[in-house]
C-alpha cells in the first residue's frame, strides 16, 4: 500500500472565476484547528463543532481587514468524504479572496492538495474502492443520462461487486490449491480440478463479457463514434454544423452543458454522439488530400454509425457511384450506414414544407436510387435532406438517436469504460486461459459446463490426457496472477505509480 | 417599494462546467420543504431541520435512478443570506447533475432565479441596503487587493453608514423646517438658519469630497488607466507584451486571478493598472492612421498615467523632439509622466548585468537627454529600458507600483466606485446648492464655518440679504430632494426600474 501522507490538505473545489459562491476545502488532522484559527466565530469554536454543522465566521487578511464572510461546514472523521475531519468554506466567488483564503491556510500549515487527493484519501482510507474512485470523475465528467448512469452505478459500487465476486471464486479455488502444496507428499485434491475448470472457463466468459462491452462503454463515455462520410463537396461540413445548430437550439435550455465539450459532441435523446467529419473522398494524386482520403476512411472504419452523404443534385450515374463507395466500404455488419441524399433543395423539393414533392424526372431518379439500395442492402436507411435549409435534419436526428441508442442498448448489465479496467481484464483472461489449458480436460466430467467452447486461448490443446496437467503450483502461480489483476481494479494491490496516474487525471480539490 | 414575489427561487450558485463541487441555491417559503420532496435522507427530514445543519442524501432521476448524492445546507429565516428559508445543495460538479437536479426543482415548484435575485431578496428583507447589495457583485468582482477593501467597507456597511449619517442630519433640519409650515401664521424659527446653513455647506463639501473620490475609485475598480505613448516603432507593443509577460510570471502561483480578466489589465503591488496601448505618433497625411494618433492622443488624455516610449537608439535630435513632444502634451498637473529610453540594448547596454555601461559617445547621449529634460521638469521620472531583453523592466514595474499607490493614496477615507452613486451624489449637491442660496447669507453670523467659500453652485447671490431669503417650504422642497437622492443609494427609495438596472449585472444565483 502507497505510503499516505497525514498532513492537512486544501484546495479550492469549484471552478475559478467569478461566480455566486466559491467553496475552499480542507481535510486532514489538523482541518478543524485551522479553520478555527483563520476564521473568527461568534458563537462558539469551529474546532469543537460537532459534524453535519454549519459556522458563519469572519477571515482577515494579514493586515487585520475583512477579507470575507464565509460559512464553515463541518466534517469529523470518519463521516467525511475523505475519511478525515475535514471543512469546507464558503466565501464569496472572487478569485482575489479565493487564493486569498488559500493563502491563508498555507501559511497556517495546510500544504495545497494535488490534484484528486481528496478522493485518493477517501480511497486509502477504505471510503471508496478504486474502480469507485474512479468512478467520481467519471461522474464529473458524464455529459448524458446513459454516461451518467454507468459512472453512478460504478461509483455506488455495483461494478465493485461483480468484480468482487469473480475475484472470491478465484480465490477460494487458489486456496485449496495451495492447500494442496502443503500435502503435495501424500497426493491429495482439495480442489476439484472439474470445478475449478468449469469456474475457470466461466469466470473466462465472464470477463470476455466485461472486455467486450468496452467497446460500448468507451461509445457511452465519449461518444458513439459517427464518421460523415462523402465526396468533395457533398455538403458533409454544412451538415455538420447544421446539426450542431439544430441540437444547439434543442438543449439551449439547460445551462452550462455544452460550456466543456468539444464542438462535434453533442446528446441527442441521453446519447452522447461524437461526430467526425472527414475529407472528401475523390480519386486523386494529390499527395496532401490522398493522405486526407486514407484518413477518411480510417475513421470511417473507426465509427460504430457512418453518415453517408451523396450529393442529389448531380447526375444519376455520379450519385450512384457514390453509393456504391459507400456500400463496399462500410462493413455493415458491425457498422450502421444511415444514407443522405442530400442538396434535395436543389431538386424543388427542400422548399415544400409537407414533403414528398419532386418533379417528375427527380421523384423517379430518387426512386431509382432507392430501389438500387434496396436491392444491395435490406432495410437500407435512406433520408433525403437539405443540410443548407435544415429540411429532413429532424428525421436524421431521431434516426441518430435510435440507431445510437441501439448501439449503446440498455445499460443494466455492467460496462467497462475504463482502459485501466479494460487492460486488467483482459491480463486476467490471459493467465485464466493458462490455467484453463493447464487443467487436464480429461479429467472434465460428462456434462459439465466446460462443454461449451472455452473461448480462444493462445494455448491449444496437444491431444493428450494427463499428460499437459499442469503441477498444482504452476496453476495457482497464474490464478493469483490472475487474482492480481483482478484486485488491482478495486485498489486491493496498488502501487504509488498507479495511483498517480489515476488521481493526476482529476481535478484539483477533488 | 417594489412588489416582493413571495414564490421559491432556484440557481446554480458555482461556475457551470467540470470541477469538484457544484452548489445549488434554493431560497422562499417552500425551500425546505421542497429540498426535502427530492432529497430523501437517512437521518431525518429537511423540512423539520434546525438552520446551520447539513444532511446527507440522494437524489433520483425520473426514472428512479441515482442522481446524485448530496449535502444539504439548511437556513432558516431570517438567519439566511436573503433572509427567507434557504438551502443549499451540494453535489458532484458534473453539469448534467446540476441541471438534473434544478429541473427536478423546476417541477416540485421552484422558479429560476434571476440574476442577482438572491441578493436582490436579501435587500427587500433588509439584511442589505442597495449600496451594500451593489458591494457583493464589486466584492466579487476585485482584482486588487485595493479594490477588494473598498468594496468590502461597502459590504459592511462603512459607506452606508457616513450616508445615513449626512442624511439624519439633513432630515432633522427638514423636520424643523417643516414644523415651521405648520406654525408658518405665527412667523417662528424653529431651524436656525444659521446651523441648518452650515449644515448644509459642510454637508455639500462632504459630498464634494465623495464625488471626487470617484476618479480615484473607479481607477481602483476597473485599474488605474495607463497609456503607452510613444513615435512609430518605439517598441510600445514590445513593451507591453514584456511587460505582461513579467507580471505573469509574477502572479502565476495566483490560481485563477488571470481568468476573467482583460488581456492588458494587471496587479501590481494590490493595485490593478490597466494598460491602454496606442498607435504610434508621428506625422502623417494618411486618414486612417490620422484616426488612431487622434485616438492615441485621447487615450493619453484620459490616462492617470503616461508611459512615454522614446527610441533611444536614433539620433539625438529625433530623441529630443519625442521628448519634447511628451512634454508638451501631457497635463504634468494632474497625470504622472514615466519617461522610458527604451531600446538600451541597441547601445550595448542592456547586455552589461550590473548596469550603467554605454560606450563614451553614449553615456553623453543619455546624459544629455536627462539634463534636457531636468531642464524642463522637476524630477523627472527617467528609466533607461529594454523592451526587447527585458532590461530595466523590474525597475519601471516597481516605479509604476509606487506611482499608481500614491495615485490610489490611501483607501481609509470612503471613495466612491459606483456611477449610480455618483450621480445621485452630485445630484443631491445640486439641491443643497439651492438650498444654500436660499438662505439669505445676511443671516449668518460672523465666525461661521459657512466663511469658507461654499462650493461653486448655479445660484449666485444677487447681493441683497433677506430679499434672497427663500421661503421655508421651498428650501424644504430642496432639502427633500437632496434625501431623496442620498437616500436612493441606500435604497430607502426605489423603483423596480432601478433594483432591474442593479441586479441585471449580477450573475445567476447571486
Amino acid at each position: 500500500m502507497p505510503v499516505y501522507k497525514q498532513d492537512t490538505i486544501c484546495a479550492p473545489a469549484t471552478i475559478p472565476g467569478t461566480g455566486a459562491i466559491s467553496v475552499i476545502r480542507v481535510s486532514g488532522p489538523d482541518a478543524l484547528e485551522m479553520a478555527g484559527r483563520i476564521v473568527s466565530c461568534k458563537n462558539g469554536s469551529i474546532s469543537e463543532c460537532d459534524g453535519y454543522r454549519i459556522k458563519y465566521g469572519t477571515v482577515l487578511d494579514e493586515a487585520g481587514e475583512i477579507l470575507d464572510d464565509v460559512l464553515v461546514s463541518v466534517f469529523r472523521a470518519p463521516h467525511s468524504y475523505t475519511g478525515e475531519n475535514s471543512v469546507e468554506i464558503s466565501c464569496h466567488a472572487s478569485p482575489y479572496i479565493v487564493s486569498g483564503i488559500v493563502q491563508k491556510l498555507v501559511r497556517y500549515g495546510a500544504r495545497c492538495a494535488a490534484p484528486g487527493e481528496f478522493t485518493q484519501r477517501a480511497f486509502l482510507n477504505g471510503k471508496l474502492d478504486l474502480a469507485q474512485a474512479e468512478a467520481v470523475a467519471d461522474v464529473i465528467a458524464a455529459q448524458s443520462k446513459s454516461a451518467h448512469k454507468v459512472a453512478m452505478n460504478q461509483l455506488k459500487g455495483g461494478y465493485s461487486n461483480e468484480l468482487k465476486q469473480l475475484r472470491d471464486n478465484l480465490l477460494k479455488m487458489t486456496s485449496l490449491l495451495e492447500l494442496e502444496l502443503d500435502f503435495s507428499e501424500e497426493d491429495v485434491e482439495f480442489a476439484s480440478r472439474s470445478e475449478l475448470r468449469s469456474l475457470v472457463d466461466e469466470t473466462i466468459r465472464h470477463i470476455n463479457r466485461l472486455t467486450d462491452s468496452f467497446r460500448v462503454g468507451n461509445a457511452l463515455k465519449n461518444g458513439v463514434p459517427v464518421a460523415i462520410i462523402g465526396s468533395v463537396n457533398a455538403g458533409k461540413s454544412t451538415l455538420l454544423n447544421s446539426l450542431i445548430g439544430e441540437e444547439r437550439a434543442i438543449v439551449s435550455d439547460v445551462a452550462g452543458t455544452t460550456r466543456d465539450t468539444v464542438e462535434e459532441t453533442f446528446n441527442i435523446g441521453g446519447v452522447l454522439l461524437r461526430f467526425i467529419d472527414t475529407a472528401g473522398i475523390r480519386k486523386t494524386d494529390e499527395i496532401v488530400e490522398r493522405i486526407g482520403i486514407e484518413r477518411a476512411l480510417k475513421k470511417m472504419s473507426e465509427a460504430s454509425i457512418v453518415l453517408g452523404v451523396a450529393d442529389c443534385s448531380r447526375n444519376y450515374e455520379n450519385l450512384i457511384s457514390d453509393i456504391k463507395f459507400l456500400l463496399e466500404n462500410v462493413n455493415l455488419e458491425e457498422q450502421r450506414l444511415l444514407l443522405l441524399l442530400n442538396k434535395c433543395d436543389v431538386l424543388g423539393y427542400g422548399n415544400v414544407k409537407n414533403g414528398s414533392i419532386f418533379d417528375n424526372k427527380n421523384v423517379n431518379m430518387v426512386n431509382n436510387v432507392v430501389s438500387f439500395v434496396d436491392n444491395k442492402i435490406n432495410n437500407a436507411d435512406i433520408i433525403t435532406i437539405s443540410a443548407k435549409t435544415g429540411f429532413g435534419l429532424s428525421t436524421l436526428l431521431e434516426r441518430l438517436s435510435v440507431t445510437a441508442s441501439s448501439i449503446i442498448g440498455t445499460t443494466d448489465s455492467t460496462l467497462v469504460t475504463n482502459i485501466r479496467h479494460y487492460e486488467a481484464l483482459s491480463n486476467a483472461a490471459v493467465a485464466l486461459s493458462r490455467v484453463s489449458a493447464g487443467l487436464s480436460p480429461a479429467i472434465i466430467p460428462s456434462g459439465a459446463t466446460s462443454g461449451t467452447p472455452s473461448p480462444s486461448t493462445n494455448f491449444s490443446d496437444d491431444g493428450s490426457t494427463h499428460a499437459t496437467a499442469l503441477p498444482p503450483d504452476l496453476i495457482a502461480q497464474d490464478l493469483r496472477e490472475a487474482l492480481h489483476h483482478l484486485g488491482s481494479i478495486l485498489g486491493d494491490i496498488t502501487t504509488d505509480e498507479v495511483l498517480g496516474n489515476i488521481f493526476k487525471n482529476f481535478c484539483i480539490g477533488k
